[in-house]
């Protein structure tokens, strides 16, 4: 299977190598309590202190946020939206939640494959 | 070629068919100025004053964000995640402009096809 | 609305333009004839006389088919999966027809947007 | 990170449990050797003997195909496509190698997750 990185299976390495997993790495930021039948936004950001490059021949093509094994939503990245220069992208994805929730986030970089974040909980209240 | 419907395309009609269309029609959200070369949020929004259903054989399938012939983004939206009641689907995309947009919202019902927003113009200053 | 290109805005123009609009000219290929609820293949082929660039900066990104206002699915090509030199992708949709077809397919180039086919129609039988 | 089925985590299940794991895993269908720089064709089937469901809320969303790390492309299925009885979904792709490839096939259906196939070696030769 295409293997699924995460910053964890680099982070005993260089710095160079550190460096490298932080661009890449999804990072989920939401609350971790919220409210049962509410719209609940949950932010997708790549990369935490180091940037990624966005150029014709390397890039972030989409993000997928997951629930356990259930696709929440995904977002097609065109690369020329986020100019010439590396940055962290951040994208937005709303759901409305029944139950708890255990959620990923994956995205491709088209050179460096699938990068997923670490799973956050989300208590999900009456 | 698939129809582009609009909300224009309904307004002379019954306050019915006017419910029809309002629920349909995609709506741009988003300041009217921004700077140049910076992130820039747009949120887009399905349906004014009428909600639409979200059931397994009537819901919204995906957003596109364009401006000009170029696409901005695409949101695959995924039924499950919104629940069974009829909602105002909101999401939002981030681009980071060099020149001054005009910019459109596109979004596939599978009933219902392809709806487009209105045109909105945004100014963007160095 | 972004524009939809056509073969035929361009086919009074000079040579160069006639080149231009054929190599991204989306063709649809399939029978006119075929048997209801039974699998039916549609080949679509991007240009007929003139290659188009297969670019990190300039390629195409997906083909759409429709009948009428109904999506009928969707192919995400991947640049690198087609090298580095110009070529004819050519991509097949399946789907199972209950009632006659009028087909159309869409084709997004990141350079020069939305082109769409001649429409044709599929009588479909018992 | 969301689970990715196979068959054989279910092969030494019930009847019920094997034909559960059939009609829900992709497989690749293609030749074991090609050229290099030629046109490729490779055949993604879901279900060996039995066939999935089509029902708006049980059916499959999109198929992958992968090459190692690399997303070689991708097919979003249109439920409606499909008719309402169950089937086996059959798509293809198109690649140009370069060199030998690992393929894997990856499907989502929208009740059960993602499935993974067998991965094929096809040896690419000059």
């Amino acid at each position: 299977m295409p293997r699924l990185f995460t910053y964890k299976d680099f982070d005993s390495g260089s710095e160079k190598v550190k460096q490298y997993a932080d661009k890449h790495t999804p990072v989920i930021i939401c609350e971790r309590e919220t409210t049962r039948n509410t719209p609940f936004n949950v932010k997708v950001r790549i990369g935490t202190n180091v940037k990624h490059p966005n150029a014709p021949d390397h890039h972030y093509e989409y993000i997928q946020l997951w629930n356990l094994e259930t696709l929440v939503g995904e977002i097609r990245l065109q690369r020329s939206s986020y100019g010439e220069k590396p940055l962290f992208i951040e994208t937005e994805f709303t759901l409305i939640p029944k139950v708890s929730l255990r959620l990923e986030a994956i995205a491709y970089c088209n050179r460096h494959g699938l990068w997923i974040s670490e799973e956050v909980f989300v208590k999900v209240k009456d």
